[in-house]
């Protein structure tokens, strides 16, 4: 194909092939860095945080000014989602994230559609914010968790091991529970709609619990709706790229990328190069997937994989990235070694 | 094939294609069981109980006397190597494990084999113990944690979420990780071997978090440790079937099947039946993969997920298990609506 004009992650995620692949950080705004860790005493919770359009921006560019990244992605949550629907999220410091939680269909009265833009105006003055203050080269890209990942936060109140509440809820009453579904359906096709409108170039969902449901489960609560949510934001706004992201799902990669209707998946640092570049990436662009342990480690480790993920996607459309997100113990120096190396081309 | 004599699992294990495939439960004895608690409340710690033959060897049986399952597996934890090795290891009441971590080859000199058996003797009693009091038909599987699952233990002190010391060391030093690595295949090839001289007829290598390397890392320290540990096992018992569980191994299941020298591969719970099916189990013998939290939802869910994995692995051989181990919270009678199923062939 040849050389595009335009912003290098819109070429790469409409399918051009980057001798320098484009890259960004999941979580690259973030505790690592000094400067955030100094914004962030500024704001009082984490939350007041997300809610700071000022500071969020401030956060959202402070990797680009360092690292020169082709995308900067919107510091925000994917527990905004339920805040918005009128559930009690709360961050506690060291702890994670606690929710009143949801586990029954009459719970979903609590919750409602009504009001949720006032409940997360400030998000979207976020994402006009950073696309005035962004390099001209730099991509933005807005984001939400999928319905599967989010409810799992809802019906557990927090993070979880076993996923208890919420798979017992998902198969003891799918009914009940696809009402959760479509509520987080229609919040999040409503929600990615406004960050695009707000100036959002580019979408990621990300469904991080998508690896600890059975085929079944997977194909119900993880593909089928990630393809209304695409399709519904490819009706409104067809020019902006979708990435999917359903971290754990092995083998099922290949299914979630031919049937979601997404512009590219997002893959987990367990995904093999090799199997990636046959059999997802001949059909649609890849990002990924570096183990952020590797910035932690740094040295020849890092170059090697860099190195071998580089080799291995060169033959398609890529996106350099990690297979998770930046880990807080990362020293900031390894990152940079990263991004100099790729902006170098390797 | 033609029906051959002997016990149900073994057969499966064998090649055999079983009608009424053979069962049991990963983490079958345990606190869901009121007869466990009773005897945990005894017992002082949770090393105490797994040290102690004559209580281990009563709640290894407990699901036996209840469920009839196919095989009992030997009560006790993957963490007994590191003991045995002399690492510092408690268990902490509602808290997991908490070891005094070895992060660096330096550190590997407070490890030794010298008395491992005698630190770890009471072990092979209960294995002795469970054989002679087993019905005839039930067969009698020993275990150990794979050598990556137990060096994430021994390095990052406990449980880990983002395996970071783990990682660090593997990827800054791998010679130096490698020999603790070497050290657990020893540790592991031995302490293996003595169970089966006490009685064991099976063994099961768990590598819990094979899922969180990239594949260099998986060869490295996940296949190629398996691998020597399986011939080692095969030259001194070869009669002896090894079950392998790569749990989150993803697409890289079918390296782990084809290199390791396994005799049958254990699935989590993501893992598709059809690709195992076609990919896996027309070479060798698969186990699995109901999602445990099934057995606390109960009901229609879970006759449909039973079915759809009988009926997915009816064309080879199948041992009945679950894709992780049985939760806390599970109900007995929904077991024994499991158990009275697989006893019925379905």
């Amino acid at each position: 194909m040849a050389a595009m004009p335009g912003k290098r992650m819109l070429r790469a995620l409409s399918g051009e092939r980057l001798d320098k692949p484009p890259f960004w950080l999941m979580r690259q705004a973030g505790r690592y860095l000094p400067e955030y860790r100094e914004i962030r005493s500024q704001a009082g919770g984490f939350l007041d945080l997300c809610f700071s359009p000022k500071l969020a921006c401030e956060v959202t560019l402070q990797p680009i000014r360092r690292y020169g990244m082709d995308a900067a992605i919107l510091f925000s949550d994917i527990l905004i989602v339920p805040h918005g629907l009128g559930q009690k999220v709360a961050f506690k410091e060291g702890e994670g994230p606690v929710l009143n939680p949801v586990r029954s269909a009459s719970d979903l009265g609590q919750l409602s559609l009504d009001g949720f833009h006032e409940r997360v105006a400030p998000v979207y003055e976020t994402v006009s914010r950073i696309a005035e203050a962004l390099p001209k080269e730099t991509t933005l890209i807005g984001f939400a968790g999928s319905p599967w990942t989010v409810a799992t936060y809802m019906a557990e109140g927090g993070g979880s091991k076993e996923f208890v509440a919420v798979k017992r809820w998902a198969y003891g009453d799918p009914e009940g529970f696809g009402q959760l579904i479509d509520m987080l359906v229609e919040a999040t096709i409503s929600y990615l709609s406004r960050q695009v409108e707000a100036g959002a170039e580019v979408l990621q969902l990300f469904d991080s619990w998508a690896g600890v449901l059975p085929e079944p489960g997977f194909r119900r609560w993880c593909i089928e709706p990630t393809r209304r949510i695409v399709g519904a934001l490819k009706a409104k706004h067809p020019g902006v790229p979708i990435i999917g992201f359903p971290r754990g799902a092995g083998t099922l990669y290949a299914a979630y990328a031919a049937e979601t209707g997404v512009d590219a998946v997002s893959l987990d640092t367990a995904v093999p190069v090799a199997w990636a570049a046959e059999t997802l990436q001949t059909t649609l662009p890849v990002q990924g997937n570096l183990d952020p342990i590797l910035l932690v480690a740094g040295g020849e480790a890092l170059d090697r994989e860099i190195d071998r993920i580089l080799n291995g996607f060169s033959g398609g459309p890529h996106v350099f990235n990690l297979g998770h997100g930046v880990t807080q113990t990362t020293p900031p120096e390894i990152v940079d070694r990263l991004a100099r190396r790729l902006r170098a081309g390797g």
